[in-house]
């Protein structure tokens, strides 16, 4: 798309060298082709060492924009982002050109397969599955009734998928306006799931904005787990049923999420971390520990105050 | 069906004049051939005015009921009302007569739309979506793979359901007999999404008993929600992960509801209010205030009241 | 499959007379054709009376095995039980040979039943189910649409399955080894349904490690409910949505679970016990009371407490 169009499109001025424009990505990641926006002043350095060939932008930072980008200014750049994020959503699920399927896989009936995807040896998806374009299905996977693949996801070999899954949907991500209107950011990233990940029913693992939500090998993810748009989970996790966590959070390999914990996103849990059931992860914490509550706290100190204060207050 | 018959078959006495009845509403929303019951002293006023052709009810309340309305007596009028919404119940998801699809749309395969609906222009629905009876589908709507649409639903203009989500499913209503069954009532509502909300995947959204579950324009809902009979979602909501509304619960405009919240149902909470991650709404409250904890509270006093137990339970 | 083939290819040596193996069971219940694991010193009664085949066991139990079992010494039994349930999976969905439709009943479009699949009378399937093989479905059952269920379950006479909903999933289960890898854990029992179970929107009830995970007459199910492997549910229950029932949770007849309540799992809660909203059962509990909070406790107690808390820690 041109940029000048895209411009005009979300109604902000810009009168540099007109240029060809095909997606969003961070300051970080950007290449010349590429949009990415500055919100957030403790990424100055990223702003003043991107590669991106447009940044949108607030006039006050515009002194630290390399010469190699173009500006294009905003008083309210996530807003704008999110307006320009749906002139390259691309129509999803598309089925127009053929699937590449290794014979030497089994295919139930009802399945879709979009275009461009691919299915490797020894693969197994069972009837009615939806599976996007551009996925990639590695050697024996296999796919329970009903699960649904968005778009562009990885699934590594030897990966199971649960029932009524759903990987890749839209992440939960919206700009807001002085009116109080959410302004939907469509994503353009994927979800990947390495090798021997396993993935229980009716879960639902959101794509990232941009990049890879990433469940790393040997993962295992458990019934009604909400995994959020960013997130990266290390090898060998254990994430029990009805977990819930919000987008972006790390954790570590060997993480435990007992039943119904959660994380409040954008922090790491480190290696070898166990959350008790109904943990609830506010910030970052240390691995090799259990902590349960919430707030959050040691799950022995956890289990201590509660013993105290019912001791306390049945006598007070 | 014929009121002497269905008395008959719910084992109430009925010696007045036969007539026809349709179905069940409400007191207050009753016709001349529709049954209302009557359970609540508190709706007397209701019972008082109501204009419905058929009111099953106490013989104690008798003396009350209009001249127009006839009396079907009961003991308990809540599961001889169960008992009579079986008949009532139309066989769901009929496809025996044609929808009405705009050809300036798009259907995946395996897509199944039951009769009478109506699919409005640029609506793409994707593979494997069913949906059923007299459903509306407004203007460039979006619904992923695997979505469920229950009979008599209304999806306004450009409304995003996002896969495996489930809209219009049974609400989750019995009566009880002495023997501790649960008599399932039938519902006969529906579920209204007005324009551009967004659902996103494996949510749930019940239909109402009698009338609509309502969501307003704006509203924004994340994965693996649950959201009552007869809730009513005002304009511009956020509900995040795994937040569970009981039924009727009634939200006003900008309410956000953070991850693995929940109300108790038949409550409001007032425009612009926000419930922090975990919190639990037991009882109406104001809008314009952030609340948190569960018994719940203001969300500032919960993380006042959680440091002070910390410190005090450390050193006593 | 030979005794000897399985014990070489999950690296356990064996030196007795090769015998052909069927599938595991419990030490109480594994037939001479049959393979159990021997690993919690509490069962050691049923190891000496176990009828089984075969037992994988440590060495040091050795002289507690009956005469008429065969022995595979393993340091890790429950892990070499995980590696050898491989290979007694049998290949999920198999549709090579005819299901049994009564012609009285109504099967949707898109729908798929299983090789010997039983299908009764007056059943209505709607459209994009998947049923796996060896599943029995009775009489005058309602299945809502893109419902799954897996082999060999049983939904009794007058069930009602709504929408999006996973009966028979795997349960999560898996052996870990030393490097922290966690290993499947195949599961070959299944769920029974008993009569008038409803269950509601995209829940997921897991199948039996071996033998049934049951759920007995007139349970109602509410939306988004996890319930675990070998649960076991009385008549009547209750379970409100997006509670979750940790596996081996043994509940009576009538028990009540609020929304978002939870077990966790291997406990058993009394007849006509209720658990309010959010309450967490982390022990077993007598019934005919109703409790709530987390760590559980009365439901009075817990109001009381939470008010005592609330009043001392906001004068102190």
């Amino acid at each position: 798309m041109k940029l000048s169009l895209l411009a005009q499109a979300i109604s902000l001025e810009f009168s540099g060298m007109d240029q060809e424009v095909t997606s969003f990505a961070t300051l970080k990641e950007a290449t010349s082709s590429q949009i990415a926006f500055f919100v957030n002043p403790k990424l100055l350095g990223d702003l003043q060492n991107t590669k991106a060939g447009v940044v949108i932008l607030p006039a006050a930072f515009l002194e630290h924009l390399p010469s190699s980008s173009q500006a294009l200014i905003s008083d309210n750049p996530y807003l704008s982002m999110a307006y320009a994020s749906a002139f390259f959503a691309k129509k999803p699920f598309d089925t127009s050109s053929p699937a590449t399927i290794c014979e030497k896989s089994s295919i139930g009936t009802h399945v879709v397969i979009g275009s461009g995807s691919v299915v490797e040896e020894g693969v197994q998806i069972m009837p009615n599955v939806t599976i996007g374009a551009n996925v990639s299905i590695g050697k024996n996977v296999v796919i329970y009734p009903n699960v649904v693949i968005y778009d562009g996801c990885v699934i590594g070999e030897g990966c199971i998928i649960q029932a009524g899954t759903v990987i890749g949907s839209d992440g939960f991500g919206y700009a807001h306006t002085k009116l109080g209107e959410h302004i939907k950011i469509y994503h353009t990233g994927n979800v990947i799931l390495e090798e021997n990940v396993e993935v229980g029913a009716n879960t639902t693992i959101d794509k990232a904005v941009f990049g890879s939500t990433i469940i790393r090998k040997g993962t295992k993810i458990d019934n009604l787990v909400q995994i959020g748009h960013n997130c990266e989970l290390g090898q060998y996790c254990i994430i029990v049923a009805q977990s819930g966590l919000a987008g972006s959070s790390k954790l570590g390999r060997n993480v435990v999420m007992g039943g119904q914990s959660a994380t409040a996103g954008h922090l790491e849990i480190g290696d070898f971390a166990t959350i008790a059931a109904r943990g609830g992860v506010s910030k970052s914490i240390e691995g090799g520990k259990t902590y349960g509550g919430f707030p959050l706290t040691l799950q022995s100190e956890w289990l201590k105050t509660h013993a105290k204060i019912a001791k306390f207050f049945t006598k007070n």
